[in-house]
């Protein structure tokens, strides 16, 4: 059966987008460069402008690593927990798995879901990705043996002011894309697949920088107006494998897979403007304006944590963020792809905002932990900010076509 | 004082958006064309691309009319009901706009607000505008006989299932931007300035397709899939002014203004998905796939009411929706703006969607009310439709430089 039986086919997608928006799957679409140039004509006389057409952008879902990871940040992402039901078992387990990877899979090339109500709405994938992370209530319900050891609930920490209702669950889905109207309908179809199986127990939102507001690779801003996520490591370092990608250590059918962190930090931002600008670059050991560190004088200038004031102070203080959560250990490192929140509608005004940290590496008790356990213990920025939210999940590695995400753990 | 006091400067913007950000108030600053061209690169193995940089781009702040009205739809809006508290006098709301119209100014155009706290965040206007509305409840504050006819609750129709917590208001906020950083800021610093003179009362987000995410101009799709505003006048219409544009008809205050009103229509969408496509198209009278007539074979051919099937049934059915909000009187016509809108976080998980109807019309009991009165009455889309949201705001006039919005109010 032809994958675009359910909607419009690649000639009208490549009419739509103006370009090659009809790439099969494994294979990466590029409409930016190649795209229908348009004038924009505004009621307030603007002149002509060209603007290349993106939405056509593909990233391919399958490979030997789940996309969502290494992909360069998309402008919008949600994440859903979801808590499967209490008689979904192991062959379930299998029918949901199968179901979300093969939607998935035709979503993020800019096709219709299976059952696809709107198929018109999945024509613009805008560099979809669907990521999917298993918590322990799924791994073991197809295999008890098959939990990794660091796969549960984080151990606590003094300053989290954790709830349950942004917390743990059975399975995350996590879309990414760089149109909203995209991502919305991806997740309503791939929470039609769930809806037999399990119930969402929460649903974050978060934004970056919209595509082409600023150049690629521009290190996104959060809420409080800090550069935030200078020290990652690239997905083409060569320490990025080692640190992200589950190797021979742990179970076998996590190989190639990861591990998420997903963290809720409510940010105090009324309490944050009253500190001076010195006081809120004092407490990170970044400068607002450019993110150097205070030694320093660009981004990305490596930090002197050895420097002081002619006083005999620290320049970067003990208390500072950036000193906190640094380690002497190479191993100590995660990558981070966090995002912005703001709670909006529902009867919320923004006052719940702040950042959903989220961050890959192999082993989060060897990883995560060290680094936010520093934090914890003596971090400035801890007076503004409180994690109200933490899950695990395990991601298990990509699939090749045919196959189905999570189908390692049934292969054992 | 120079209006880059609060902030870093032009040099600094130019440099960080690549282009001519730095324009002054009235100016339009496109840097879609001549931006800095960075290639992407991605763990994926992409190829480089060329993406044009679009947050230096700027709508003038001041002129005759309010920006963000006749200005092209921006990808996301926020539109906030304030109260105002019951000692704010004539004095207070025009303290209370003069706050606003000039962090408007400054944000608008890519500087930071008086006052702002995190001044890189204002750096990307990326066509951010800010349009005030007044409810009955801040005009009488000034002056109780200027008080327009229409301004107040529209009349009550039978299928309207309004929420308290979702109408109504003193003063509106409507902030659009094609970047959702910047609008974020851009809204909690205008409700710093609120906050002394009143609260919110509701928050609503809403969002079309990103920017760039198909050519400029495609008509918008709802959350049912739909093509939805084909028909609406172009600012460039002879007809555009004198159905949007508040004339010598009204109180003279008003003269240049606009009346908008924001109708949050929730969706069925679970009850959508089990109609057929036929039953789809029919309800609506326009094809799913492109938004054509069923008499017609584009999107923007005019419908032929009169054509009937060989059976002598109508094509477009007397209970389709775009046959019942047609009027045979030219005057009965509003111009749309309308932005989806999907409630997540909070607790919600996307299962309040729907459409924030947002429209503009220089009196609406002439205009929007019978066109919402023949739906009412009968239209299949209500079915699967219930508006739970119902509010009118006067929309004054622009302002010149130094001046505020509704400053017309005072000077009569």
């Amino acid at each position: 059966m032809s994958t675009d039986e359910q909607g419009p086919g690649p000639s009208r997608r490549r009419v739509l987008l103006g370009g090659a928006a009809a790439a099969g799957a494994g294979a990466v679409a590029l409409t930016g460069t190649d795209a229908l140039v348009r004038s924009l004509r505004s009621a307030s006389g603007e002149a002509a402008e060209a603007d290349p057409v993106h939405g056509g952008r593909t990233h391919p879902f399958h490979g030997a690593h789940q996309a969502g990871i290494a992909t360069p940040p998309q402008a919008n992402a949600r994440f859903i927990g979801v808590d499967l039901r209490e008689e979904v078992d192991a062959d379930g387990v299998r029918r949901l798995l199968s179901l979300l990877s093969d939607d998935a899979a035709r979503l993020t090339q800019g096709r219709a879901a299976l059952a696809d109500t709107e198929p018109e709405l999945a024509l613009a994938p805008a560099g979809l990705t669907v990521t999917l992370g298993f918590g322990p209530g799924l791994v073991e319900r197809v295999d008890p043996d098959a939990v990794p050891a660091w796969l549960g609930p984080l151990p606590a920490f003094d300053t989290d002011r954790l709830e349950d209702r942004w917390s743990h669950g059975d399975l995350l889905l996590q879309v990414c894309c760089d149109d909203t109207l995209t991502l919305s309908h991806a997740a309503r179809m791939l929470l039609k697949d769930v809806r037999a199986f399990g119930s969402v127990r929460w649903s974050q939102e978060g934004f970056r920088r919209s595509h082409g507001t600023e150049p690629a690779g521009t290190t996104m801003r959060n809420l409080m107006g800090q550069v935030d996520g200078t020290v990652n490591p690239e997905a083409n370092d060569p320490d990025f494998d080692p640190l992200v990608w589950c190797g021979a250590e742990g179970p076998g059918w996590l190989r190639g897979g990861t591990a998420v962190v997903l963290r809720r930090i409510s940010m105090d931002l009324d309490g944050w403007d009253r500190l001076d600008r010195p006081g809120r670059e004092d407490s990170v050991g970044r400068r607002l304006d450019n993110g150097a560190p205070l030694t320093g004088a660009e981004e990305h200038d490596e930090p002197d944590l050895d420097a002081v004031t002619p006083l005999g102070f620290p320049v970067i203080a003990e208390y500072a963020h950036i000193r906190r959560a640094r380690s002497e250990d190479p191993d100590e490192r995660i990558f981070r792809r966090a995002y912005n929140y703001e709670s909006v509608g529902g009867g919320a005004h923004g006052d719940d905002a702040g950042l959903l940290f989220v961050c890959y590496q192999r082993d989060p008790d060897r990883q995560f932990v060290p680094i936010q356990r520093r934090l914890d213990q003596l971090d400035l920025l801890n007076e503004w900010i409180t994690h109200i939210g933490s899950a695990v999940f395990a991601v298990p590695p990509g699939c090749a076509e045919g196959g189905f995400v999570g189908e390692t753990l049934f292969d054992r």
